[in-house]
């Protein structure tokens, strides 16, 4: 066997001990070079140098036009993976900071993590890594990064208001295994290799600060599987996110924090939503659709026409009776005309997974559903007020179970190289 | 709330009691009817005429053109998803039949799943699904079964004499988890949500006769991330299949079998390979590619330059000794001069799912490895020759472990309306 190549400690590297070539890159990186993109290639060179093989033929000038080179740009006002379209994958990593782990590692550990979500996103090659040919086909990633409490308590920061728990509801069974953590990362791309292997770099990249508490994985449909534009559907049948703001004013009414230190960034609730197929499977497709209060099949408001034809609460069918029924789940989660604050970002994934010893105790044939993250300004006056309504009224509670739930600061975009939540951290 | 509509039991169904449309449409099932098209034009009308819904808009005349729609052929004279290039997602179930499932039943799994198989395959929504807009992306789907022992046991036919447990190796740790089962179906699609419905929709459909055993849910690159016939990559970054089969001429040498009652038929062998990222990204990448005997840039024979030049074990570097190691994977694996017929066709894919308390507990981070499939005549002439040379001295051995094992027979294709395996049943 030929040598081993000790692997490099990302402690040792930002202490300043490691290859000459890495530490020119991050020197530009630690002193916030205003010279952007010079210094971003010079960092570059100095990765390839560093490389122990030759990786000639994989870097982005020689990626093939294919979907696989698409790259969604990283820096920006915002971060990405918010307002992207969805991907077709999702790896949602929870972690938590490790017990020794200080402000300072807080704070090593974001400026790694960006170091290395901007080349990956960019197709290219982390410091470090010697896996080249693995960061060649982004195909549209993104790694968008959110705080929990525990991480403003760590870097002793101010947190939003609204960061806490959100409020219990009467229908959740919420799991610990799938509750708040100090960390989470959102990765997604339109390739599942990518996604598995950003998951793998981003784990290991921060084992000497965090350890992953959990790891949720789901999908949308497969890019180019339809026409761009339509709206996904999820496991229910459902199209999802119909009424998801579209435009730049939607989003910033509904999404980007606008002011204060936290501006520019998103409220992130992620809440994971086991649903019965078994039981929902059951019920014909007009019940199915009286429960929803869509058609199944264009996603138009019952008694509408068009998928995106306006939901009319008041509108009645031949019978004189109302047309949407008041406790299906558009109903509920309509925003009332005193509250048209009550809006958010839904951006789900489904996922659909081997039977676990408790599903098939409880008879069920699958252990499937959504990862229901959504962004918004305020959970407390958008994703709270719309999940009590639902919560205590929509006719869907009979087939799905909410049984996690986490929320986090979205730290606003990055620009050349500062890292994510910067502003925050050094201020 | 409407009404519900009571789950047809698919037992029901066959036995005669169900609606008149859909007697119809298994009466010229049932017939062996040779009037292909029409009959399953036929049947196809009558499956539309029983939905509760209009679904109008799903039929596969209005598919866009889209990746989405991209059928590949379910009858011919082998099972598709075997010659099929890799799709992006992979379902593999295994399934026991339930205690009480006489011969009679088991046929009847065969015939009722075949039908569901074809029309989803098709883009069509197979008979009694209430779910019409999710079947009309099949986006490359195949639906591939295979018999295990029990399966031929219980329908009372003689079994292929290389059907039994794969011999136990050295550096084997089978789990019973993931070992054999009477039938296996291997679903693939390059959509991951269809792989998800098909998945559903199967395991309903087969409840009353058989209960799955384990799901091995695994990932290749995303459909149009890299020009088509590009060999993928595991984990391990290595690319996996270069020197599968190509030609007709391959197939006929390598996986179909030619004579018999088996003939048209294939056998697979399932093996499930943890592999160790951890401890294998510790190496630089001269032991990498020692240890594979391949570069991992190009693929190419080490001392060759491209990835199809031929694996030439005499080469000698220039300090005069073997450009390939002995003991790497790809001088084990080839097969000796005096047995060219072990080669065999791979289809592998990869898992990476979160950690488990055992992975945890070994210290690893990730929980990772590659669902490895292989197609061949004879695993007592292929596979198990060369896993033997491999788990003597494959250098890889260091980093991966087996630990799950199956095997199966691989009905021939279908035709027309005839079911899988039907003339080993019916003779």
């Amino acid at each position: 066997m030929s040598g081993f190549a000790e692997p490099v400690s990302r402690r040792g590297l930002l202490a300043g001990s490691a290859v000459a070539a890495s530490a020119v890159a991050l020197a530009s990186c630690a002193k916030g070079d205003e010279s952007g993109q010079a210094s971003a290639d010079a960092s570059a060179d100095a990765s390839r140098a560093a490389q122990a093989g030759d990786a000639g033929s994989t870097g982005p000038e020689n990626r093939e036009e294919t979907m696989g080179g698409d790259i969604v740009a990283f820096d920006g006002k915002h971060q990405a993976g918010i307002q992207t379209p969805v991907q077709a994958h999702v790896e949602l990593v929870g972690f938590n900071l490790k017990k020794d782990t200080t402000a300072r590692g807080a704070a090593a550990l974001m400026r790694l993590w960006t170091e290395d979500a901007r080349r990956l996103c960019t197709g290219e090659n982390p410091l470090g890594s010697l896996e080249p040919e693995l960061s060649t086909t982004p195909a549209n990633l993104t790694v968008t990064c959110g705080w929990g409490e525990g991480f403003f308590d760590t870097v002793d920061v101010a947190k939003p208001s609204w960061l806490r728990d959100i409020q219990a509801f009467d229908h959740d069974d919420l799991r610990p295994e799938w509750g708040q953590t100090d960390i989470v990362l959102q990765i997604c791309s339109d390739d599942p290799f990518t996604a598995a292997f950003v998951l793998r770099h981003m784990t290991r990249a921060g084992k000497d600060y965090a350890d992953v508490a959990w790891i949720q994985q789901g999908f949308s449909h497969a890019y180019g599987s339809a026409p761009k534009g339509v709206t996904p559907r999820n496991l229910f049948g459902q199209k999802d996110g119909t009424v998801n703001p579209r435009s730049e004013e939607d989003f910033n009414e509904q999404v980007w924090i606008e002011d204060g230190p936290f501006a520019g960034g998103s409220a992130m609730v992620v809440r994971r939503i086991h649903m019965n197929l078994d039981t929902w499977e059951q019920l014909d497709r007009a019940a199915r659709e009286n429960s929803t209060g869509r058609t199944l099949d264009t996603g138009a408001p019952i008694g509408a026409k068009d998928e995106f034809d306006p939901v009319d609460l008041d509108a009645r069918n031949e019978f004189g009776l109302k047309a949407i029924d008041e406790n299906s789940h558009v109903a509920r989660a309509h925003p009332p005309a005193e509250h048209p604050e009550q809006k958010l970002l839904r951006r789900p994934y489904n996922y659909n997974l081997p039977p676990t010893p408790e599903t098939t105790q409880r008879g069920e044939l699958s252990n499937a559903g959504l990862i229901f993250i959504c962004y918004q300004k305020d959970p407390t006056t958008q994703f709270e007020p719309i999940q009590a309504r639902l919560d205590e009224a929509d006719r869907l509670n009979e087939w799905i179970t909410h049984i996690g739930s986490a929320v986090y600061y979205m730290p606003a975009g990055t620009e050349g190289e500062t890292y994510w939540g910067e502003s925050l951290i050094r201020s």
